[in-house]
């Protein structure tokens, strides 16, 4: 089955080779074949014979843009539960805490496993009318053995890029007891965990793990096959950037306080900054400033970390439009970081680019350029998605 | 034709006569009975055989919240063109100013009436598919006699809040010679646009119209049987909301600057200050304080102000984000105020309220609560869409 999408306004490709960061085409077509990207070039090429006549199907664009599907390199989708009620109490005036995440915990473990997998599949659903054609899904809301498990079994059942996130806040029953919830993380729960994931995380903050625990969790999880990742410097300076740099994590996420220091080692590293609006929206900390740490030469990724405490949107195109208002990137850049970013942040080639080879994941909008993503905040311009070349909306 | 939507686990009803401002009752239901309201109760009253037995078709709302249809009293929803190149060089630090009106003035003098209805039909779509159930349309981009007629006419095709706004900028032709547009719009061009309106606005900026003149303007269209409204204090403070208030306008709209004695003005008035949190988003000015507007007793109504130049959203989920998030509204206050605020700013009371005998404009959200509108930033949470009793999403 081939499909020809021609009469693309505006294509970003996020092709490294051309003049701009988003290898941007004017007035472009593609070909789908099975999952991949077959073909790529001009509308005027694709009225040839060879490849009109050769597409099962043909998609007239009608001038609209088309970008690589979202690329959410961080969410948390598998939980039970609302926090609504604590939302609006912070919005009235109180602080967000890393220990809110226990509530979340409460109703994960008391929900069974068909209400967890209907919920999960719900947001999936969610994500991809929006644009999000591959997501990250962190366990951590089971914090115990037989929880984080189902949650990472759960989440592989939707995604290939899992991430055990055992180490996501340390439990109430084991209030006190912080270095002995590390060595369950680190021991059985890593064991019965790590087969199901691609990635060990932990989050390295004032109130949940202290540097040194997560140095443990991060290399114990690297000696079980898994990479490194790591949530750092959300609710305040602190070491874990040097950590995520030490151990050549693909990302650190959060970053809300960045010191001098830490931007420099990002900047000389592999290690991708995730950047997370929706978090900086949800706790009305201040946002962070794109502008420097891009200016400086990091990589950055937007996530919307979708949770119930933190940030409950799973919007990317609403990450962008903040990244563009609030933290001084520009529609191209923060485009970008929405899609080449997020795969980079995942350590994928193959995905957040639309080059011949690549993976079919496709969102045309109903609008002439990616920049009505900002322009247009709110309004929902994903008019079409494909994922692995299916249309799936 | 009579439907019943029940299980209604938050209803919104607006109805003033309850403990808190929104109304607010849980396990509801309504009968929807031609284009009107005809019973509200309890589920458990729905089960009862003269009201559930008398439904023609009974809807499950499954625990979900429904609110009041959207009530955008504020948009320029008839133009043509697009200044998506415009946003972006704002976003890299280019001030807005009201001239680059004038752009978007040369781009639908230019458009066919047919290309125009096109687009405004497809924007009124898009609303409604976002819970907009009434929106009002300004003239404006036309600013000559045959242009404006054609605006206000278009505009009353698609609904009956129709306001010309011919004093939007003194246009490019006009350039210096500002007194005699405004003899232009005070006269002919009134003549011909009053028959299709209900409202008289005037810009009463710095850049835009003096003081005097929005007065005879005013005054010119409540002579022709208009009521007034004002655009004023969107780009510094001044005395426009000082005039809205002595000739007993419905409202004034933007108010991001507005000075102390602005604020008791309004308190002690029946004009409702629209907030546009749209405007600032994508201008980049501060967010206007709602809360010190909304304590000192003035009555708050928010819209999206839909146009080209200065803000391009028709979400008014969005603008309740922002709202909450950035101008210190609860929850409750925002979904209030762009609703029931948005009825009083166009002085109706058949819209905006839940109530028999009000008109069956019905958002049922994809969410528990109307917190999540807030809560969930950018999520498309508007599931079905009832207007005048018709369901239309």
């Amino acid at each position: 089955m081939r499909t020809l999408i021609t009469n693309i306004g505006e294509l970003t490709t996020n092709d490294a080779s051309g003049e701009d960061l988003c290898g941007t085409r004017h007035d472009a077509a593609v070909v789908i074949d099975g999952g991949r990207i077959s073909w790529l070039g001009s509308s005027d090429a694709a009225r040839s014979p060879e490849v009109h006549d050769a597409a099962d199907d043909v998609i007239d664009a009608d001038g609209r843009a088309m970008i690589p599907g979202f690329v959410d390199s961080h969410s948390h989708l598998v939980f039970a539960g609302d926090r609504a009620a604590e939302f609006e109490a912070r919005m009235a005036g109180e602080r967000y805490a890393a220990g809110g995440i226990r509530s979340t915990v409460a109703a994960t473990r008391a929900a069974s496993e068909d209400e967890l997998r209907a919920r999960l599949r719900r947001f999936v659903d969610e994500l991809l009318a929006q644009g999000t054609t591959t997501v990250e899904i962190k366990s951590g809301y089971g914090l115990d053995v037989e929880t984080e498990e189902r949650l990472v079994r759960l989440a592989a059942e939707v995604t290939s890029e899992v991430t055990f996130l055992g180490a996501h806040v340390v439990p109430a029953e084991y209030a006190g007891r912080d270095e002995e919830y590390v060595e369950l993380v680190t021991g059985r729960m890593l064991e019965r965990c790590a087969p199901h994931a691609k990635w060990i995380d932990v989050f390295c903050e004032s109130g949940a793990f202290t540097v040194a625990q997560s140095r443990r969790v991060l290399e114990a999880g690297i000696a079980q096959g898994l990479s490194p990742r790591v949530h750092a410097s959300q609710l305040g300076p602190g070491d874990g950037v040097q950590l995520a740099v030490d151990l050549g994590a693909a990302s650190i996420d959060h970053g809300t306080y960045l010191t001098d220091a830490d931007v420099a080692a990002l900047a000389g590293s592999d290690t991708v900054l995730t950047l997370l609006p929706g978090v900086e929206f949800s706790t009305r900390q201040p946002y962070p400033d794109a502008r420097r740490l891009i200016d400086a030469g990091v990589t950055v990724a937007l996530a919307c970390d979708t949770n119930p405490g933190s940030s409950f949107t799973s919007s990317m195109p609403f990450c962008i439009a903040i990244a563009v208002r609030d933290m001084g990137m520009t529609p191209a850049e923060a485009v970008w970081a929405a899609t080449a970013g997020g795969a980079r942040a995942l350590r994928r080639d193959d995905i957040g680019v639309i080059r011949p080879g690549a993976r079919a994941d496709l969102v045309l909008l109903d609008a002439p350029t990616r920049i009505h993503l900002a322009y247009r905040p709110g309004v929902p311009l994903v008019s079409r998605v494909w994922k692995d070349g299916i249309a799936v909306r």
